[in-house]
């Protein structure tokens, strides 16, 4: 029986493993799409404990630890009641129970690649195991910037407000410590048109920003405009679209100006109206994009906020999203075409959250290639609830048969933590485990220098050449 | 070559033949759905041959044959045409052909764990099988009971109409013969506002059965409470609906008084009313589960009685139904939302037909646990079409991927045969293959009490302790 | 390490492999749907050199190309610009990219199988395979014909518009040369309701091939009856509909009267009479189909010519179609349901190009068995993006699941290349496989007659009953 998570972990046989260790393991990670906090990168902050860096943030887990009956104080920490400690060890005690689930894997493989913990957390030796990592957290080595350079991350992307100042980054830019970060454009509020009070606060921010009043829908997209070239000014080559589906119904320009009219004096848009508006908005913000030369990401197929007893009393991202039902390959073709007719389509990745949607999107990206950008548009690396090694698979599968897996960007954490840079070493063992494999049965030849190749490209080379971004020096 | 269904069947290592033989396979059976009769088992009968007991209800094995050119005097046997052995020998010209499909492994797996039948059938033997069996089924070791508690059978559910006096199961619940037989509520016909005559026949008998007289919507509501309640009285804890997809669009109690009045005149609804009568009796009904503190199961995604001719000449339940193609997602959140924020979510466990929607209905029952029930919301066994290898495998890599699969309630029969019990076994397999696998991939630890642990749990304890049903003395 | 594409390729064990060697090898081949150009054949041409067999036509190899950032003059050649030789090198440098993608398999298989070649192809060895392969190319052993004869294919079938004279296939049928080729009906043009122009134009082919003239609806089927009938006489005995999806909502025959007058005075259709009128038409032409006891196939799922500017420039089928996201399940129910009721369901086999359908019209497939004709409902083969191992296991795995792989009709070509016949094998070696590997599982008796009886069905048996068409003497 092969030991858990050796080092040839999730490598079925001799060829995977030597793709792995030859050329994946050492590549540099471009993490092109994360939600990690700026502000704590530019101060190098420490974590105190474990508890902080595992549970403050990951809703993965509290969604665990609620379907083992833990309470919520421990789960979520919302409101806070419990101490650091004692959260832990309830998630100690829910650990055993997620075998078979991703958290057991990335739980362990934290502890061991960080911490050197080779034993399995349980409730037994939680408080030993606690203690080892919250004090390493404290030292110099396990800084911030300590751990992504540990983690030999040459890029990261954030997520960004259009109304932010992006002063930490500007900031940090100025810096040479060994990993560049880029804003990453997410405009994802301007198109709440179904709920006119929160759109004018941001709209409010967003006068404020830009410098520029917003009464029309003219000024709006200028002033959009203003911020999009600010971003660009600080480096920002991507962006980056979190919306349930794709919006693209036909509308005329004045329609569209009096439906944002409405929306300034106060008036929700429903129906037909909010479809249409949030269509010229979507649209008129990808425009932006393929006239900057940036990548833009659409991340569609969540169904957010289900519960809504729990979202009164916890808010957004805090463990109750699902996967979507909605119609998208036909809207997705739509939205493409306009914009591919119009010689405005920018490279593009999408995301889904449906795996059942994998085939059908990479057919129809296939249909939007130039002939010209190699890999111009990518089906996005498994996502969310995707995010495990059957997910991984689904998604490098859907590439393989119908795109090209050679012309991938490869992953992205899309994390809020900075313990989890292990998922692209998960993410490479399962592409070489899936090369390896083929190579191994004779449905690939057994060329290392063309595989490994690959690989590599897949790893790092592609992003590098794919964004468009400098790497650090 | 591996023999044919040996000891170690399905089992593709060391590790899993050891959970499976040290862990799996002694363990009680908690068959929490099934259409099991309960009248058979009161009476404690014996059936004259295979036929009777194999082809009699069989609508799996009917498909098969209808497949094969078989007509349907040997097929469904309705009308009724040819003789027992006839049949018999049609199936039996049938099941060579059935090589891949599920109906092979239940075949010869029954022939083997109940009548130790090694051969294969065909038509060749077919005579010799069925003579040797049917003998066998006449004996007193082939009751009924008998059956039940070879199995190791330890809890049954059956499935029972609201209007139905249990009497069969009040009588049962008097002895003691190592098998605890609870009913469970199933009101579909409650719900069917579409057919005004059908309807309102089967208010009549709820009205002899509550002794209340059903005008209102009110009154229909105080009647089915007052069924509820005496299923309670029964021992019953565990509801089920079968219907096509959740039904939860807004609706006004004057709208939906308004609409059952005119049903109860003989209108069948249409439309917006009819999806808003039955959003609201489908919402009382889970309410009236809540309050009781039961279980409940609702079964999405059949698309029934596909062939009209057919079902013209044979009636439902024949082997025309097929897996529909429904919105299930955003509905599913809409309704079990409404009931959360009413405090009035049960247990509850969601089976779909369609094998696409695992991960989505997954995710969803995720965003519902409430931090006190372990498991509360389940995603339910493979159901019908999925009841095979790949089917079971999808449901517990959705399960485990998604959701804890430690916390799993495990297998069902829902089946009209006493001879089905080996799809628990079949099932107890499949579970220790996919953990045994990954045993010795080094994906899970080699803890053979962690792993074996989870095994049992899923095969009958968690089962045990999620439905409150108390077992046999 | 088992060396590339070796003989036993795709096969994992030695069942699999004696399946294969002893019982698939050699069967002939049922080509039942392609759109090989019967113009060739009858002339028996040879083709010049590889770049017009290999990338004249194949827009799965344009697809790649675009995607490597490959120029169109070099890709589809459209304008042509580029010779023969640029394309040739251009692809050679795309081939090594292509790995995991199906396209590197079938590129190195039809490069070993026809003219031996071991290498793989790279831009290195490029000039030295395009000059050996197409010097074979020009040579006798190498026409149409002797590719033909050499894949050992018995029949083939090719897709023919309702208008076209057959003459070429009524030359052909008196010549005796080792295969039948026979005619199909591809009525696709009769169903374009939504274009008047489109549609009269064709109307005015369909009166000069029927004789009648086509003012009514009720001419309109007189006139397509009598090509249905004229392409019987030809041997025809296969219909195919290549259609976004099912059309079956009701109609009156006065409402649909009324529509085709509309459409003849040149009003294109849209909505509910768009609906309306192709509902009659479809069905209308399956009643022919069945009348004939004739086979019909619906190619369900694509949605087609996607990038409008690339359709401008390059026409249909140049590789900008994608999978679609349709609703089948229930309207495929009511059109099958309308014509069992009314006694005229043909012999049907339904094609999904959305991976997610397969087990939903097998299962709606199998409630519309007649229990006369085996296997009388078939899911087709994996279909163009589903073209690939991965595809092919689907459909499969499906078929076995929910259907019976012992009855299916096999695998086709769909093919306009020539050279395209070793799909065959690929899906041989994967049936093989599939049931090999169950063999040495014990999930299948090691039977090789049993078994290997099934594999030669599938191969060939199978269709040839089917299909009811003469095999040449």
């Amino acid at each position: 029986m092969k030991p858990f998570m050796d080092e040839n972990f999730l490598l079925p046989n001799g060829a995977s493993e030597r793709l792995y260790h030859e050329y994946a393991k050492d590549m540099p990670i471009f993490d092109y799409h994360s939600h990690l906090p700026i502000g704590q990168v530019l101060e190098d902050v420490n974590f105190d404990n474990l508890t902080q860096v595992w549970l403050y943030g990951d809703h993965y887990k509290w969604r665990a630890m609620r379907a083992c009956g833990v309470s919520e104080d421990l789960a979520s920490g919302i409101p806070k009641a419990a101490g650091d400690y004692a959260r832990f060890e309830a998630w100690a005690s829910v650990v055993p129970q997620t075998v078979g689930n991703p958290l057991y894997h990335w739980s362990h493989l934290e502890l061991k690649r960080y911490f050197g913990v080779e034993e399995l957390l349980t409730p037994k030796n939680a408080r030993k195991i606690y203690d080892h990592c919250s004090e390493k957290l404290r030292t110099p080595d396990f800084s911030v910037r300590s751990i992504i350079r540990r983690g030999n991350v040459s890029v990261i992307c954030t997520t960004d407000d259009p109304t932010d100042n992006l002063k930490e980054h500007i900031a940090l830019a100025g810096e040479n410590w060994g990993c560049r970060v880029y804003p990453a454009w997410r405009p994802d509020k301007a198109l709440a048109v179904n709920n006119a009070k929160f759109l004018n606060a941001w709209i409010g921010k967003l006068e404020v920003a830009s410098g520029k009043s917003v009464s029309t829908y003219e000024n709006f997209l200028a002033a959009l405009q203003a911020r999009h070239d600010f971003f660009h000014q600080c480096g920002c080559r991507l962006s980056d679209y979190g919306i349930e589906r794709p919006y693209a119904i036909p509308y005329t320009a004045s329609e569209v100006e009096a439906a944002f009219r409405k929306l300034r004096d106060g008036t929700s848009l429903v129906g037909g109206e909010l479809e249409r508006c949030r269509s010229a908005i979507l649209h008129d913000l990808l425009c932006m994009d393929a006239r900057a030369d940036w990548t833009q990401q659409l991340h569609f197929g969540a169904k957010r906020d289900n519960n809504t007893k729990a979202f009164g009393l916890r808010g957004p991202d805090t463990g109750y999203d699902a996967i979507g039902q909605f119609e998208i390959g036909l809207t997705l073709v739509t939205l493409l075409d306009r914009l591919e007719s119009e010689g405005l389509l920018a490279r593009t990745i999408v995301y889904t959250l449906n795996p059942n949607d994998h085939d059908m999107i990479a057919s129809i990206l296939g249909s939007f290639m130039d002939g010209k950008t190699p890999g111009k548009m990518q089906i996005g690396a498994a996502w969310w609830y995707n995010d495990h090694k059957d997910g991984m698979n689904r998604q490098l599968s859907a590439l393989a048969n119908i795109g090209l897996i050679s012309r991938f960007v490869g992953m992205l954490t899309d994390s809020r933590s900075f313990l989890s840079y292990p998922r692209h070493e998960y993410f490479r063992r399962l592409l070489c485990a899936k090369l390896g494999a083929d190579m191994e049965n004779g449905e690939l030849p057994s060329d290392f220098s063309l595989i490994g190749g690959v690989v590599r490209d897949v790893c790092f080379n592609n992003a590098t050449n794919y964004f468009g971004m400098e790497l650090p020096k």
